[in-house]
């Protein structure tokens, strides 16, 4: 019963056997295998811009900082919620590839168009005590299991238009999103507004690998100088592609993603039977929610592993409600969700 | 006949078997993993220091630009030889990572102790106006195709240690030059006055590992922040852990350095034989060889990939000779060796 | 009516005689003047530490940087209340200088001790995902005008020293803080637990100087090479001597710090007199503080410069309350704050 | 009898009288006082483009880096010359600022342009592993006292412009050089080629003063950020200002460097009689030369000071030839020049 993340569990062994069917013969390095071609090609196909730029590094961290330092000076900050995965999980890698620092919009989840606004007029254009206003930075899962409508995607790169700045998605959970939306890519992106998308492959049964996608090519060139600077350039990067084109290969992401979904979903209608309260409501695959003690400590010695995050599990009135995370995973089995909820 | 380079070949198919076997069942992430244990165990017993920190990277630029980093202020300068790798190759990550600049040490290949000593002399201790001395890196095989005697690592790691210097060594070819020497991994590093190995295994048959082995265990933290702020810490780390797992494994990456210089020793014996002049004495698995631009051509002609550096094999007198270079690796037959010869 | 900013006025003729003093004969540059040896005795004798490593800027931003860049690491954050200087007014520059980014302590004014130790406490030491717990900065004078009592300057560094941070006390008003406290200098830094203090100069009548004082002097060769590095060594280091020389001679310093500090009490009182509302409890020469359109109206019709941050004082309604800011430097004379007044 | 640098002499009176006479009334704070309109409107007149953006700091290696960081990305790398400034006595001043890696033409003095086109030449356009080409820097007066021709810098220029790379003019001595080429300040920059120009005050007469002078204005604001980043907008900018507007009134900065040139001929043509050695032909205000350990000897118990690079004084044959360096600043008077030649 492993809950506790995302990055815990096998890679797909679709993707898996593409990468070892890429073993195979000699290829070009550093991003000029034939593989890759193909997944340009698919990534252009799925987001529809023919000239998207389109780059794989292999960390979620690297794909964020290395877009957003293509969009930020090192005088600017960038807006982003509070409890962005770039501020609370990413060890400083934004600033230091930026040079930039980061404004928190205060907020439980989601940053609320008129806070972002109000952030962004507190720096006046050109006046050179307060750091410029930069990118602003959107998480798509959030870190909270929320999903942007494309209302709200819309809502916050108006804001960022209005005040001329570049906007950044940060998709590590993108397919997720996708799923519980039931939209398409474009929509989710440059449609609505976004200029460059993180597009995550990791947390959702890939090895490694994440793609950077401008919908302005105009940055490509940078971004590759960036990416080596920061040492983020693959020599034997067919085995980058090849797990990305098995991710897309046959829509297998987003029948990933929607297994995960699903499996959250029935965890959290479960859940709620039996009286947990949600913290956040559940949208994709990620739960933060309050149950008792008791039920934690059964749950422990019955070996389920996730995150509590509210308190000392093993001490304490049995009846008091402590908070955890719960993440599922593509491979969660409906059997495993319902031997987690037997222990209520 | 593919002779460009190191990283274009295919992953050692043992290896590969490692990262496949690995996908089964949960692993805990960011180098908790169980595989990268027994790395850690593997590697303490290959290079001796029972305490010595061990850490996986993707890129051999990652490895060595955090390999640097612990070891410098960015007050100072890093001295290398001129024609180093991370001078030549990595668009400034040394420089991004360390904050300092590098010093070259004027050399065709190695440098030569005595240039090393009167290049830290210049620069006075505490006079804050030049960038003070700092770490010395030198690399094993160069990128030249030699390989530093133990005799010459010790005379540089001599000269740093009479001025208090750390010493780095960039081992992307570790194995080829360990297998021409044929010495210990101990001998070539700690006990030859090294503070801190790149250790390589992308060039020589994995699909993208590096170990940076820091022998005094006192900068594991700091290469650990350093690593994540860096983005280059693994979530899903075990198919890292299996690569380096794998390439361990009953002398594998000696096994496969060694058919690497076998198949260089075969050619460059041949090319010697039909006359081809050397830039530099090949000990390893490159060669930096001339001949005449018609066999150049006739090479080309039958599909051989190489590089060449001397000048336009298409027009100019057909016994000009034109130099290039020659990477071998694992995978280089005596067939594929022979077959190039054919054509002089 | 120049109520502005503590910048717009003049040199002390005092200090600017020091300056003019010392321009005969050589001087040997970059802080090896003899007026520098008196400035540091003389600091010394103030603050007491016998050992104490001494330094001259030219700019407040320069110091704070620095000063922070000695007792940061680059994976870590700095707290700090979210109206600081460090955050508000330097583009950057802290974040430039240590490679760390800045942690908001939310507050209107100065940090609560249990905001500070939540701030740290929600970040696990040795867990690299989270940027890791580094100084803690204060600003006295804060930059709305508040002073920190000795007790609550105790109560934040106890916080700082339970979790083994350093602290940093930005200082840029020190002397107004000094005077408003009736303390000593060594009792509002280093005898109530702060590392490394900003002392300036430049908003307190001199042309443009601020020492760096660490406690410790073992940042001493570190903030050499840092201020070098930074571009902020000053060759004819003796203008910059001078000026401090003749900040402490006779205790210059505390003399106009205390004009600045009693004409702001005698602004303080009229305007309360007149019905004005206070943002923020004037402690030392600056006040937040509401009053009418019309007045303000009257006020700058008369010619009075300072910052309305309240609304558009042109146009609205007559009576509505309009905040401000008025600082009064040391040259702020009796007259001219009545003169000020008299627009009521 | 000092002739160690032009650094620890007095400020030229008449601008220190400025300084002080400046010291009047309320002015506005951050480079929009009053004299600084002048100081833009004089240097435009002298440089003559009526669009220039200007700008001062208060050291040399402010200004070098800061506009050098305005023309360079931080993947690329600065050429100039082995011995220049920005190499050897910044500290990494540069490549804090701007990110990037100097690379240094080997060269006794200045940079031959074939040199410099086959440094540049060595790192092809758009291949992402070296560095890419980035800003040409030349230093006029070289650091051993030459000056670079009107024919020598357009030479340097256009290989620069081939390549299509900005120029950057070191001109911490400008004015000696101006003085010795006899030309005008338009024909040794933007006539010449140059983009941006450190217009040197410091080390001729005035307190620490520094234009950075870009001819194309676009890039006027990015210096605003970047100064104020680097903790280099002084708030009393007009002693800044007071200062070079002194400098430029009546010509008084060529009058000083044409006393300092003056002394430095009167004394290169004395050492020549007496049958010193010039390690370079001396130019402007600065002299390398060797002469016997005896007279060393004798000027070092008269009490002259200066640099001796070429060996012990006080041990060794008395005939020996010693190498030092003699710097002449404006106040020199050819007294202290006949003084120190009476002792040979």
């Amino acid at each position: 019963m492993y809950f506790a993340s995302d990055n815990t569990g096998i890679t797909h062994p679709k993707i898996m056997q593409r990468v070892v069917d890429a073993n195979t013969g000699y290829a070009m390095p550093y991003g000029n295998d034939e593989i890759m071609g193909k997944v340009r090609a698919d990534l252009r196909t799925l987001f529809e811009p023919p000239d998207a730029a389109i780059y794989l590094v292999a960390t979620g961290t690297a794909a964020n900082s290395l877009a957003l330092a293509c969009y930020t000076e090192p005088w600017q900050t960038i807006f982003c919620a509070q409890y962005s995965h770039i501020e609370e999980d990413e060890c400083n890698a934004p600033e230091f590839y930026t040079g930039a620092k980061l404004t928190l919009i205060p907020t439980p989840d989601k940053m609320a168009p008129e806070d972002l606004a109000a952030a962004i007029a507190r720096r006046p254009k050109g006046v050179v005590h307060m750091a410029q206003s930069g990118a602003v930075s959107i998480t798509q899962v959030t870190e909270h299991g929320s999903v942007h409508t494309l209302e709200e995607i819309r809502a916050l790169t108006a804001v960022a238009q209005a005040a001329d700045l570049p906007v950044h998605l940060d998709g590590a959970r993108f397919a997720n999103a996708q799923v519980a939306l039931g939209c398409t890519p474009a929509e989710m992106t440059w449609k609505s507004g976004v200029d460059v998308v993180s597009f995550g492959g990791t947390k959702n049964g890939c090895m490694g690998v994440e793609a950077v996608i401008f919908f302005d090519p105009s940055k490509a060139q940078e971004f590759e100088y960036r990416r080596k600077r920061g040492a983020h350039l693959f020599s034997k990067h067919r085995y980058l592609s090849a797990q990305m084109e098995g991710y897309l290969a046959d829509d297998l992401w987003l029948e990933m993603a929607r297994m995960a979904n699903d499996a959250c979903a029935r965890l959290t209608k479960g859940l709620r039977n039996h009286g947990a309260e949600f913290l956040h409501e559940p949208q994709a695959n990620m739960i933060f929610a309050r149950f008792p003690r008791a039920v934690h400590q059964k749950l422990q010695a019955a070996g389920a592993k996730y995150y509590v995050t509210g308190g000392d599990v093993a001490t304490g009135p049995a009846v008091e409600m402590l908070a955890c995370r719960l993440v599922c995973d593509w491979a969660m089995s409906d059997d495993l969700v319902d031997q987690f909820l037997s222990h209520f």
